[in-house]
Parts: structure tokens; sequence; C-alpha cells
């Protein structure tokens, strides 16, 4: 059987998460990991929706500690971030195509007209009806029920074929030596 | 640039799945997540440490619905689960070796001697130092603060080349039909 290499440079994608469906305090914990995986897997900013909460908090510390340019906003009115988005809308669900057979349709479709940015939507546990017909695509990540963050990371890793793991942030107080064994962590411009 | 396409039949690995620190009430969502992408990612099995609480039950409700012979049970004892582990010890950690560097070694490291089970330890914020010694090998998916529901999914998707989300599940009373635009569900075996 021969293995997958990840690419060393990911395709140049420009991503933005955008976030149905959260409800206050119940959803902060689970937003903030959407916030988060959408940072460490190569996207370039997360739009919340509903009321402002601790979520764009943690997620810009994280930020302001280990570097990057990844943007927090929120919206009152999705609806016209989806209608309006001059790209490819492609909405997370378990009820969609399976990402094994529409991945290189999407891709395709990026690169066509010098490299439309990608919205992906990403719903919590009820999402309103209307964003399957609102998407470009409907994608599942498996067929079975598991987890956005998990549906979120997947898409991205498969979106940037592994090579989004090699990227580096900019201007990190912080900053992780790999290794097989220990905990080690380098601070740098902290100041 | 070349695309990776997965693989059609996931290579046959009995992965089981260590959730350790798990605090109550706090991570039963996370952790419940983390069982729901286990499940649905291909491993076998989910051991949970600390009291029993309501995560069991939440995922062992969607193995009944949607099928298949994921186990989920509880130990005091974890320690043990790991000393006496006869196979490969993988913690999911943001401070061990770069995944696209490890992988193959682990493959390498499972086919020898008759495919040798494999746990997959994945802590909560806090971990007991002891793990990284006590594992064969500590993994980062990403040296970035992200989520180890995000860093599971990604694992256990590149463990198994994509195969798991061509997999069925037996004996489900829910079954999704994949779908472009619709929810499609059809209930079989409803008895």
């Amino acid at each position: 059987m021969r293995y997958w290499k990840p690419t060393r440079v990911p395709p140049n994608i420009d991503v933005s998460v955008l976030r149905l469906g959260h409800r206050l305090v119940r959803d902060e914990r689970i937003s903030t990991h959407i916030g988060l995986v959408s940072r460490a897997f190569g996207a370039k900013r997360l739009i919340l929706t509903g009321a402002d909460d601790h979520t764009a908090d943690s997620i810009e510390r994280v930020r302001d500690r280990w570097g990057g340019t990844f943007e927090v906003s929120y919206t009152k009115k999705w609806r016209d971030v989806v209608t309006n988005w001059e790209g490819i809308v492609v909405h997370l669900t378990m009820y969609g195509e399976a990402l094994n057979d529409v991945l290189e349709k999407i891709r395709k479709d990026l690169g066509q007209q010098r490299n439309k940015p990608l919205l992906l939507v990403i719903g919590a546990e009820k999402v309103p009806r209307e964003i399957y017909a609102m998407a470009n695509y409907n994608v599942a990540i498996g067929s079975q029920p598991h987890s956005e963050v998990a549906a979120l990371a997947v898409f991205l890793d498969r979106l940037f074929m592994g090579g989004e793991l090699y990227s580096t942030f900019d201007k990190a107080k912080l900053r992780i030596k790999p290794s097989a064994r220990a905990k080690e962590v380098e601070i740098a411009n902290e100041n």
C-alpha cells in the first residue's frame, strides 16, 4: 500500500470560517476549539454569529501569544455574509456529499478565476435549513454523528494537504520545539 | 501538484482511545466529542478515566442508533492500562514530534509482530507529566494550541488514510444518504 506524503507548502487558499448557531455559554468551549483549529490549520479568520461573549477573547489571547494574524469578528447578519460571498461557500454537515468524492471539485472551483476565497460554514447542533440551499457545497466528513471540530480539522487538513502543519506563525511570543519526550517551549519577543 | 486519493479500504489497525484528565461536567461535552470521533473515524473502543458520568451514555446512545460495536468503559487505573498495553502507545500532545515526520515509523512498528494494537492517549488541559515517558511516541498535530478533538480526528484520518470514511456500521437503525442539498435519513431495523 502506498502512503500519502504531506506537501511541504500548502496550496495558497484564503479560508474564512463562519460559525453558525453558537449559543451563549453552552457553546463557548466548542466555538473556542473551532477558532483555535481554524487558526492552527491554516484559515485566516473566524466569523461568529450571535451575541458577543468570551469566545473571541480566548482565541485572540492565543493568537497574541502564539503569533500570526488570525482575525475574529461577530456578525448579526450571517445571511448577508453568505449571500454576498464572492467565492465558494462550503457547508460542513453530516448530511452532505462525501468529502472523498467532492474535494477535487471544490479545489477546481477555487482555482478558477484567480483563486476565489472559501467560506467554510460550521453549524452547531441546529442549523437553519436554508443554508443547505445557500451553500455551493454541502460536505460530509463521514455520514456519522461526531463533532464539528473534527469535521473542520479534517477538511482543512485535506484541503491544505497536510502542508498547514509546517506553517509558522509570525511574531510569536511562545514557540514549541517538537520533542520526543519533553515539553520544550521557547519564549521569544516577550515584551 | 499531485493530490492524495483516499484509500478505499483502510489498513486493519486495532485502535483504542484512552481519555486522560476528564473532569466531571466541565469536560463532558468535549469527551463526548472524543468518543464520537473515535467511533466515526475507525477506533474500536474508548476508555474514560475518572468517575462515571453521562459521557458513556451519550456515546452508547449514538452507537445504538447508528450502528457498529464501539465500546466505552471506565478505568480508575489508567497507569495500569498504559503499562500493561501489549502494543504501541501514542500520546497526542502539542509538545510531541511532528505527525508529518513520525507517522510512518508508527505504522512500521504496528505492522511488526502481527499487527499490534494501538492505544491513543488523549489528554485534557492538564496531563500527568509521566505519560510523556510512558508513551512509545509523543505526537504533535501541529505545534500550536488547538483541540484534542481535532488532533484525534486528524491522526485517525491520516492513520487510516481516509479509508475510514468509507466504513459502514452494522445494525444501524439510522443511516444517512449523502446528498448535495437535502437531509436524507433512512430508518431501518427500527424495532
